[in-house]
């Protein structure tokens, strides 16, 4: 729960000590807090050829109140910008030394059709990846590759991951890079990712790909439009449930759930309900001890929530029994795969076939790194994990019709009781294999949680999101 | 070129010091000799519910002339082998301490639809990994997530994937696991894949997943039948051309294809004219001296080739400029995206536009890890070699239709020259965080690319596969 050595190297002292021998100092994120403005700085525009996020990106400008500058790459910005009624003024690359002035990076790539326009991101970064300040944000805007007219678009659009994924391991000092492709149509759908991915929220979350499609934005006029929210309390009005919710990464996501406005019921086993009635009292939610490994529990869940019905169910409850495979248990392998994976498949069908899971809701599971790149010892956990990714692709497409999304989160690296167990050099490993040098808060899952909860992230479906610092481990 | 560890902890002396002090011990993989046999030993046979591929599983033994153990999960197997006149046994596990007797473990799980039957798989590796040999191949065969009828299906298949690849971590010693789909309708096209993916010449390929649809098998019927070809000499009257081809990979790239049969059309630029020529004279190849970074040099190239066709590309030829991007010049930038990713793309559209390279040919570009993963000072190579996973993703549906495949090969650390000339430290790193503990060969590279090329692989398509004995590093 405690890195001790991130601490020490940002005491005065420590800091003193590690500049002197040359230690690795992580930088303390910023993480967000409700009394600390959200979004502050300059923010850097730039821009491809045909740029055909700005108008866009002003909304999103004007919306969070930051000043942009307007990078050489975005001729077209400053006029956009003051016809929007913003202030902005023109990017000038800091004194060598001075410290960083800008907040973030904001690249819109979104016309480029071809390898051979590709230098403006080059000329772009080049020129302010200096002046980006602590704890920074890039965000490089696409289109999805899969849907371009051309090879050549397509290939252009893809090679934007791996300019995206090394700004992430150059940038340093807290700073991420993400890339954000955004379907035509999609573009009056961007803010709630946008803001995500800008907002102290995102701390742990860099080297990731995340597309918007037009299934929310389009369909506007459809039954399924969002309805109406406030940026402040997004949530307000909805139902969430959370599994695993007694402690942990459970508590912490009914947490910032509760905080952005929802009613959380909170899910636990019944061993566990001391320690859950507790965290739902503090939220004002309600409390339901069911162990999701009983075949029954779906259909009790189902008819406990059946009268409100509920908006969103974050499937978190998740076990680890490690061995490998030639030392395992048959039950120890049965009992990881039955409730980190079939009683997310229980607990979803009960749901969506009686409709308790309303029309435009969102279901988000909790997957792992080890479920993407597998892990010794963990045959079991990383099979349940990895078919955590099956049902949220394999899902998505049929959800659309009912403005239902579902997505998934997939930790690295996280300080929680669990990984407190692991021995020092292999927990050293995990913490500082990343392009953070550290591990990760049970917040920067649930702030991840919450963005795909949010009724502004209608487009964002059959996705998995990286938790993990843009860990080294992948695949 | 030359891991010195890796020989010395092999060294009679080596080996007692690293047994008693702890140190690892990376194995001396096994790899493909002409004069030895390529298939031998033991296979075991394992089953889940209506194990589909079974047939072809019993015609790929009889094929490569191994004998085959049936495990319990496998009921199956001892009649159907029996039909197809194969010597067969059961699998009995092997004395506690005894050395591993299976040279592979083979596992349909075609037939599994429900994340509920997944213990089998479970059954049999926990019964079977301790029996694995030195240098031992898993492969797990599924049906594509994506073609599955039911999410429950789709999602249990996808589960594979993090079984395998926490197979291949805890297999050790040198064995490899990885994962093949097989589309419905594609069963009589898998024997290519299998071969490779059973051979010594996937030594540095592990924890992969490749799909095989019937894009070949199921077209027998129509104009782009795969040829006849002779096991032994697959590439008997092909020709392939090979970028970048005087040395190092490339040269061995052209080696292996050489010894496949194909008649070899060597590229590089004049000013390696000399080793370009020394390496086709001992292939008798064809050397053709041109820079591809020069605007005409793609239409030169196909005027080269026009006469006789080409019915195999490699787009091998890459350089690397690193340096972080704000000490990186324009010009470092722009060379690396042209050379890389935009003459590839100059030259297909010069062979596919006028018909050179012919119906029923391959095309392999040579991607990277860098451009899966991004890496600190690469921003320009990544961008060029995420670009190529593009290429292959977007052009790969439209060339099906003339019966031509593109597909990627992405190398992890290589021991070539160039990572010769890596600091220790860092090289140590690269060589060691894989599942092998070392680096792979340019051979690895090559073989993985001649197994793409194979006439019997018109049925892989799209695909990206890491040359990376599972490397950590990924995304």
């Amino acid at each position: 729960m405690n890195d001790s050595y991130l601490q020490f190297v940002n005491s005065p002292f420590g800091a003193r000590l590690a500049r002197s021998v040359g230690l690795p100092r992580p930088e303390v994120l910023r993480r967000y807090r409700a009394d600390r403005p959200e979004f502050e700085g300059l923010v850097a525009i730039g821009g491809g050829r045909e740029p055909r996020l700005f108008d866009a990106l002003a909304n999103l400008v004007a919306s969070i109140g930051v000043t942009s500058v307007a990078h050489g790459s975005a001729g077209l910005w400053v006029p956009l910008a003051t016809r929007h009624g913003l202030m902005t003024g023109r990017f000038e690359a800091a004194e060598p030394g001075s410290p960083g002035r800008l907040a973030a990076l904001l690249f819109d790539a979104s016309g480029i059709e071809d390898s051979s326009q590709l230098a403006p991101l080059y000329q772009f970064f080049h020129d302010t990846l200096r002046s980006l300040g602590k704890c920074g944000r890039i965000v490089v805007l696409g289109r999805p590759p899969q849907a371009c007219a051309s090879p050549r678009q397509w290939t252009a659009q893809r090679a934007l991951e791996g300019l995206t994924r090394s700004l992430g391991k150059e940038a340093g000092r807290g700073s991420t890079a993400n890339l954000v492709y955004v379907a035509q149509g999609a573009e009056s759908g961007v803010e709630a990712t946008l803001r995500f991915f800008l907002s102290p929220r995102s701390a742990y979350v860099s080297g990731q790909v995340v597309s918007i499609d037009a299934g929310g934005a389009g369909d506007t006029a459809g039954a399924h439009a969002p309805p109406a929210f406030d940026w402040a309390q997004p949530l307000a009005g909805r139902r969430a449930v959370v599994t695993g919710a007694a402690r942990g990464i459970g508590a912490s996501i009914a947490s910032v759930l509760a905080a952005e406005g929802a009613h959380v019921i909170g899910i636990d086993i019944p061993s566990a309900r001391d320690a859950l009635d507790a965290t739902m009292r503090q939220l004002n939610g309600t409390a339901l001890a069911f162990d999701i490994a009983a075949p029954e529990a779906a259909a009790q869940i189902a008819a406990a929530l059946d009268e409100l019905g509920v908006d969103i169910v974050v499937h978190n409850a998740g076990i680890t029994k490690d061995k490998t495979i030639a030392k395992m248990t048959d039950a120890t392998w049965q009992s990881v795969i039955d409730i980190n994976l079939s009683a997310q498949e229980r607990i979803d069908d009960a749901l969506l076939g009686a409709g308790i899971l309303r029309d435009g809701g969102r279901i988000i599971g909790v997957s792992s790194i080890s479920g993407i790149a597998g892990n010794r010892g963990q045959t079991n956990y990383a099979t349940s994990k990895a078919g955590v990714i099956g049902r949220v692709q394999s899902m998505a497409p049929s959800l659309r019709a009912r403005g239902i999304t579902i997505n998934a989160v997939a930790p690295g690296f996280i300080e929680t009781q669990m990984t407190a167990k692991i021995p020092l050099a292999i927990r050293e490993a995990g913490r500082r294999m990343n392009s953070m040098s550290q591990g990760g808060q049970p917040v920067d899952v649930a702030q991840t949680i919450a963005w795909l909860a949010h009724p502004g992230s209608a487009g964002v479906t059959g996705q998995v999101v990286r938790v993990c610092g843009q860990s080294l481990i992948g695949a």
